[in-house]
């Protein structure tokens, strides 16, 4: 990596954690991010953007913009993926309810599970509506969102959590720390922005499998956006509002939050720890269907040509997948069989293939019914071995090492942009994609980057 | 009391908390509201509208309208006490910062301190920005939803806390309790609004003495009116958001939410034991400062006649409101000396004499050196016995049993309408001060209850 911010050492020297990261966003420039995490973060930028635009179609986002418009919500910003237009917070609402909603979005793989994009990308969306902002500006805001919420993540929370939300928790200082870059707050400013974005956090588990689940980035994403512009008008909180006695990480987890938060900070990056999924359902199935659509691939396999299909796959994959009969799409998620029958019916295992039609479909029942399975102790969760019989007697065998979508086998820009390119495709023309990709992929050098959401409505101004 | 509500007893029957909560909101009648519940509930009202109209006035506030306005905010929703209007949501943000922004809006003084009022009225009103709602219905759906945040408060938190702002924690799922019964949700979508509110409940005591304390009624405020809002347009939640493993109770305390939460519905109020401050500052100086107004009207003192004051009082105000020379405002609430000052300089304790300036008026400074203190430990925190020795030689002498204030011995109807016409004399002429009173007194007969925010703008419609 380059080198790293002169800026941030005085900050971490014993330094309270607050001001701390405070005082390392407000000191961040362009120029000391590396250009593999510049890099990264077009990647997760591409990624959140089509989860947006695809999650904008579903019935839980019908129903919160149904509430919003009850509530005369109306404005200029763009509600990604869908023809309405919000003012910028309630646009930020949206948009972060979309990023989640196919639980498709990017997760950093360090001791939670985090999603950081859903909360502080709609903000800087929504900022954007009425402030000019450069490509560069807004990438590094996004950069040092996704850091702070990452951080806070991963030291205040790390392996034990009585059951919040981790991305509704430290996803809201995350977003703060975004506008409070572009608004350009000074240190003590941006320590404000920090607590009372800290004070609105929240998240409760006990919503896994509602709506909630994906309200909550939302929300925390305009939790996030209200504090840094509250802060810009000199609206003050507390100095220690994630490590004081009765700050966040106290009265959320009974812990002090841990110093480790400010470690290497600028040379570091936790982007880098983002991975993204290529198929919209458990990741313990992912290393199946990987095989499966590597057979398909190498041996130009159709489906009328197979006899019968062997997995040999780790013990969490039938204990978290093993549905053997789907009923739903949402079942479906959680089914090892119809994820491979899927990849070797359609060559994907897009959001669209978990609709219930898909899972009540006779012609991928009876591909399902050809899939057999053992398991294998020895075999890690993101190790898989596919075994297809054809039905001229071939036999055709591989084994997966690393699914891919894994930090060690991550997806490839070109997957990336297939997986978009899948997201988009309902929602968008073809030719609106290619240019909204395009943006995306240049965002750099664009002199303004208002025009990443304005490309991704349906009615573009 | 009168006769409990027959619906409820099936809702309490081992039912679940969040189910048995909603259930009970729902078939509620405003027959089956006793009548000093009605009238408790009017007292509550004037109080909680005088606190915002005298707080609109404050930075705090000037501070989050300013960032509103940043964020585009427009509407005909009132912001009591002030000129703006903004949309509903907006104007629920401001007037729940403005309730409890002087720290003088009412308690609940049960196992907790929770203010019920700032979270739950404001939206309320902002409802009734484009709903017709009447007096009756308004003042019903207050009392329902004090009752569900001050239940929650005490069987959710009680006496351990591990330094959550409870009026934030359970003050949300209130509000989204009023708005739902003003949108006549039924059981299963109030049990949703419940949920939607419970996820994002938050508030650090980290924050206590800085502006997010009074952010977080305002924010809340704004959690339960979206939560219902939601609801009522499908968006769904947990079954048991409250109780549930991963719910609000567990997950914010460690602890299961108390079943008692459910006991008495509809038979004991919970807005019975609200208390109303008389003077704006530390609780624990009320029954030295109530003494001293009651020698000061009793004998007609005025300063010139004083040579000196002794107050004998309990452990507690010294260690609280002990400050001798309080240099700023905001210490003088915490200094019993010039809490007794002002009450025989001015003959009130109200917020105003809690700015700066008071502070530091050589005159008050002069009077509060002719106090002196001694603590007795038999004294209970609302007792306290006051001499005063005049400069012809007299000596006179009161003993405070309770405070003004207390629940033992409340402020009378006529010391909150005095109270009222204190705290709106700043922003109000005294004309629509009068006419406002009379609005709020007469709630249960408006046909239009919004009639009582437009009365309390400064430019009313």
């Amino acid at each position: 990596m380059t080198k790293a911010a002169k800026h941030d050492a005085s900050a971490v020297n014993g330094a309270d954690i607050t001001r701390g990261l405070a005082a390392y966003v407000v000191g961040s420039r362009f120029e000391d991010i590396p250009a593999e995490v510049r890099h990264e973060a077009v990647r997760s930028l591409i990624n959140c953007i089509g989860c947006c635009v695809a999650g904008s179609r579903h019935e839980t986002v019908d129903a919160a913009v149904a509430a919003l418009k009850d509530l005369g919500a109306t404005g200029d910003a763009v509600v990604l993926g869908r023809g309405e237009r919000f003012d910028p917070m309630n646009a930020t609402l949206i948009n972060g309810i979309s990023s989640a909603v196919l639980d498709f979005d990017a997760t950093q793989f360090k001791r939670t599970n985090i999603h950081p994009s859903g909360p502080v990308l709609p903000p800087l969306l929504g900022y954007m509506t009425a402030h000019k902002v450069s490509g560069r500006d807004f990438l590094h805001a996004y950069i040092l969102a996704i850091e702070v919420a990452c951080r806070l993540a991963n030291g205040v929370f790390g392996e034990v959590n009585p059951g919040w939300h981790v991305t509704g928790a430290t996803g809201g200082i995350g977003a703060a720390a975004g506008i409070g870059k572009l608004l350009g707050l000074d240190t003590e400013k941006m320590v404000a922005a920090f607590g009372i974005a800290a004070t609105q956090a929240g998240g409760l588990r006990e919503m896994y499998g509602t709506m909630c689940k994906s309200f909550t980035p939302g929300r925390t994403a305009q939790n996030g956006y209200l504090a840094a512009m509250l802060a810009a008008r000199g609206f003050d909180s507390a100095e220690r509002g994630i490590e004081g006695d009765k700050g966040l990480a106290m009265v959320m987890t009974g812990r002090p939050a841990e110093h480790e938060i400010l470690h290497d900070l600028g040379k570091q990056f936790e982007i880098m720890f983002n991975i993204y999924k290529p198929f919209a359902c458990a990741i313990v199935s992912h290393a199946a269907i990987d095989g499966a659509l590597q057979l398909r691939k190498a041996h130009s396999i159709t489906v009328d040509k197979i006899a019968g299909v062997h997995l040999l796959v780790s013990p969490p994959t039938l204990a978290l997948a093993g549905k053997r009969e789907p009923r739903t799409g949402l079942e479906s998620k959680f089914s090892v069989y119809q994820g491979v029958a899927l990849a070797l019916q359609y060559g994907d295992a897009d959001p669209r293939r978990f609709e219930d039609s898909y899972a009540v479909d006779p012609a991928l029942a009876a591909l399902r019914a050809l899939v057999t399975t053992d398991v294998d102790a020895k075999l890690a969760k993101d190790q898989a071995e596919v075994t297809i019989t054809l039905t001229d007697g071939r036999v055709v065998k591989t084994r997966v090492e690393h699914a891919v979508g894994s930090l060690v086998n991550p997806m490839s820009d070109a997957d990336l942009d297939d997986k978009f390119r899948g997201l988009c495709e309902e929602a968008l023309p073809k030719d609106k994609i290619m240019k909204l990709l395009a943006l995306c992929r240049d965002c750099e050098r664009l002199p303004d980057a208002s025009v990443i959401a304005s490309a991704a409505a349906i009615d573009s101004k």
